[in-house]
């Protein structure tokens, strides 16, 4: 076996919403598509894979050192004992030769992508579901029927005001989702918690079911001040209050909230995680990692990170990854994480999961085709025929 | 006054050494070339910078996302409040735009390569020195006439042996250097203690005029037994023993190891140098830190790792940054940093200071010329009349 053309493309995934950090006027992503020898059915196998959003694309990087590190490498070098499939591990070590250590971003996200693709192929020559894959080398046997996924949107967007907010959540719950998120941090605190008030009558009053996302704008006391006033409604988390690295502001904030904190989907290593478990405070009865492959060396670097979770005491079921993509459902339920993120409507059509699983009760179905099952999702593989 | 172009080039550094962790053989560096609107002496004002060696060249990033944005940007936007200068921090605000936080590295190397150049241009606008026009705006009002630099080598290459590394650092001496650098980490530990023999021997027994490193090899197990064979020789310093963000590691090879250790070069940001001094239990009476503006998002972060460093009771004194560039010898000049990393013979023609300036008894004075002074290296001129 070997793989014989690997395609680099950009696509915009720009749209008009903001958070409190950034907006994504010009935000895009990377897909590759690789092509192997392997043939099913008289087709090709071949692999997809993309970037999650908040990164942009990293055409340079696949194109000037990792795509042609893969192409130069030993084609046998990148097989796993079998001789029959590829080891997305062997493929990592080729991709990162010669690349110092630190300095995660970007190049993490680089190697995510390629990764996301290579175990698509693993799973299309395997003729199973990824998730299926994944249960029997890394999880309990077989994979969770079925994933946790909740709705994260509530951005900030020219004229929206709480009349839009509250459309919007109905149309998530409408959708089949339980939980949403919503962002803050964008506007004064006042006015945030009235979004935050209008979100939970949709809910019943039932906060538990709303997490809330600062995306690294406060410091130390806009964070506690943030913690104090929304600390009473019990939310399902409160998201990334601090810059990511800012490990003290994270633990002191700790010190301030009782209920669940996450963070994670900034850190694009297993040290900088190992950083986080190590420093910042989070409670492992408690908070959520949000650490997302597809932006973080994919799911080779993501096993990494697992096993260090373990020595820290934090099970996978804390882990809902950022980043809303089937590759991450079919991690969480392969492996057995807490769930998955899920963007309707936005970032399409690389969001989003199988075109007939719904989601039921805030959980979503894995499709039973083999590989991650992009091609259960008509519009997403209409743009991957559109661009290669 | 204006940027009225700004273009980039990939230049090729590649080599045949390598350290513990990578080799060098297909190496490159990112080159821009920003031209103003200012006329001096009948010739527009222009500006070089690139990155240093170690982390490629990011021509992507800065054609995709930061000169797009610069170009975008209001001019007069980049413009200090006299209206006849850029500034720095104005740029670095426009080049940031929507980057969301977290993730330092490639992106901190792009911006890094543009801060170079315009730190070019407006001390050319000021027909000073950089280091002067650093020392009146950051430092104590004049620039350090001479700055410490020491000779990094003693890299491993096939076929080298000891007398090859004798002749080597004997040419260091030669050239007015009187502290050297040494690879470790790449052979077996008696094979490495056997080199630092050697090159203690050149310098008259004088170990303190050698550091050693690791680039970041060991696990805690092999710095702590590295530390205790060359605890006695009381080296210049004992490099990047870890992974540069085990800081747990680092801090517990201090408990193993009296003399200096030094790190910082793969750490791209001030969030990720302030968590250097928060956990990794470097002593500031005695440890260097080694942050390279060219690939930390320049001197605009630099200056915030500054403070952060005197937050936490560091002098900058203490720091004696990675790369071997002009650009960080005016800084070290200009605000009093202790010194400057210098590579003689390898990366050339990036590596190494001004035509004229001969290091003696290891330190080198900075040429009286308008900028970073990159006109006068010939060789250096000579590449970016042939790149642009």
């Amino acid at each position: 076996m070997k793989l014989v053309k690997i395609e680099e493309r950009r696509a915009s995934i720009a749209s008009e919403i903001r958070n409190a950090y950034i907006d994504f006027s010009a935000m895009d992503v990377s897909v590759v598509k690789i092509t192997t020898d392997v043939v099913i059915d008289g087709e090709p196998v071949v692999g997809y894979g993309f970037n999650s959003n908040g990164r942009y694309a990293q055409s340079g990087i696949l194109r000037d050192r990792i795509i042609p590190r893969i192409e130069g490498a030993p084609a046998e070098s990148l097989l796993d004992d079998t001789r029959e499939n590829i080891d997305p591990s062997r493929v990592w070590t080729a991709m990162m030769k010669n690349e110092k250590p630190g300095g995660h971003g970007e190049r993490s996200v680089a190697v995510g992508v390629i990764d996301m693709a290579l175990w698509d192929i693993v799973a299309k020559v395997e003729r199973r579901p990824l998730c299926a894959v994944l249960a029997q080398r890394y999880g309990r046997g077989a994979p969770d029927p079925r994933v946790f996924v909740y709705a994260a949107g509530g951005y900030y967007y020219p004229g929206k005001g709480i009349d839009e907010l509250r459309r919007e959540i109905a149309g998530y719950l409408e959708r089949g989702y339980s939980t949403v998120k919503i962002k803050i941090g964008g506007r004064p605190i006042a006015e945030d918690i009235e979004r935050i008030e209008a979100v939970g009558d949709l809910l019943d009053g039932d906060f538990g079911r709303l997490a809330v996302d600062a995306n690294g704008r406060f410091d130390l006391a806009t964070a506690v001040q943030y913690a104090e006033a929304i600390e009473p409604y019990g939310l399902f988390w409160y998201e990334e209050a601090g810059d990511p690295l800012d490990y003290e502001l994270q633990s002191d904030l700790a010190g301030h909230y009782r209920p669940a904190l996450a963070t994670g989907e900034n850190l694009f290593s297993m040290q900088d995680a190992r950083n986080l478990l190590r420093y910042a405070g989070m409670r492992p009865d408690r908070d959520y990692l949000q650490m997302d492959p597809a932006l973080s060396y994919g799911l080779v670097e993501y096993l990494r990170t697992l096993d260090v979770l373990a020595e820290h005491g934090w099970s996978p079921r804390r882990c809902i990854p950022h980043g809303g993509h089937q590759f991450a459902l079919h991690i969480a339920a392969g492996i057995g994480l807490g769930g998955n993120e899920s963007y309707p409507g936005i970032f399409a059509p690389f969001g989003g999961f199988a075109d007939d699983t719904p989601v039921e009760d805030g959980y979503v179905a894995l499709p039973d085709v083999p590989g991650i099952g992009f091609e259960t999702k008509g519009a997403l593989m209409d743009l991957f025929r559109r661009l290669f």
